[in-house]
């Protein structure tokens, strides 16, 4: 178990790298946009754990409308674990509630969310790799 | 560089623990009253980072106040880095605000903050070990 990623939501990619990338001084990994999240995501690997920049496609979408609500900032952490429906069946038992089914990227990673509710206000997605188990 | 924690205000520490330790099955480390920072602390380390759960002693201090603006949620993370004089000037050098000057712990970590306006939202902590350099 681990932080796999901690996602920011920005309203401008190149403005957040000039800070995180230029000025902080993190490494600029791949940046790519993902239709089927309506964002474009800059990774900024940190050891373990990456930096996401999350700008929205359309104003409209889950993080477009978190911009509008909130600004910018953290928007979700991301822990993975060995085996995703284990720690949800342990979460439930416990009365934490989640957000949404149990969903696959592309590459077979699996992910679900912890409603933030649950969480003491913080959404924190769950993630377990293919080759995990 | 890495993600050190992610420090995330809450009302209630047992109330937290029975979500991150009981329900997500972290590991629950240390717990201790830190007056100077005016929080009592439980830490769950994970990986190579570990989650912080502050809960303020007194509800006027600014985990207090935080709490009572912006409900439970993520407060800060904290990057560690190798030399926190030449990050703070690399961060002024491309126009970023700290927050404050740097400070010491006992154990002899150095820790300043980045103001949230700079970060794209997010309140960012720079540690510097003791043995670091």
């Amino acid at each position: 178990m681990h932080v796999h990623h901690i996602a920011i939501a920005v309203h401008d990619l190149d403005a957040a790298l000039a800070f995180y990338r230029d000025a902080l001084g993190m490494i600029e990994g791949d940046r790519r946009e993902v239709p089927a999240e309506g964002v474009e995501v800059a990774f900024l690997p940190m050891g373990e754990s990456e930096i996401e920049l999350l700008k929205p496609l359309d104003p409209g979408n889950s993080i477009g409308r978190f911009l509008e609500k909130r600004g910018e900032g953290i928007h979700h952490i991301c822990v993975l674990v060995e085996d995703i429906e284990a720690t949800i069946e342990q979460l439930k038992a416990g009365g934490a509630q989640m957000a949404g089914e149990v969903r696959e990227h592309a590459n077979g990673t699996r992910y679900a969310f912890v409603h933030p509710k649950s969480a003491h206000g913080v959404l924190i997605e769950l993630y377990q790799h293919a080759d995990a188990q």
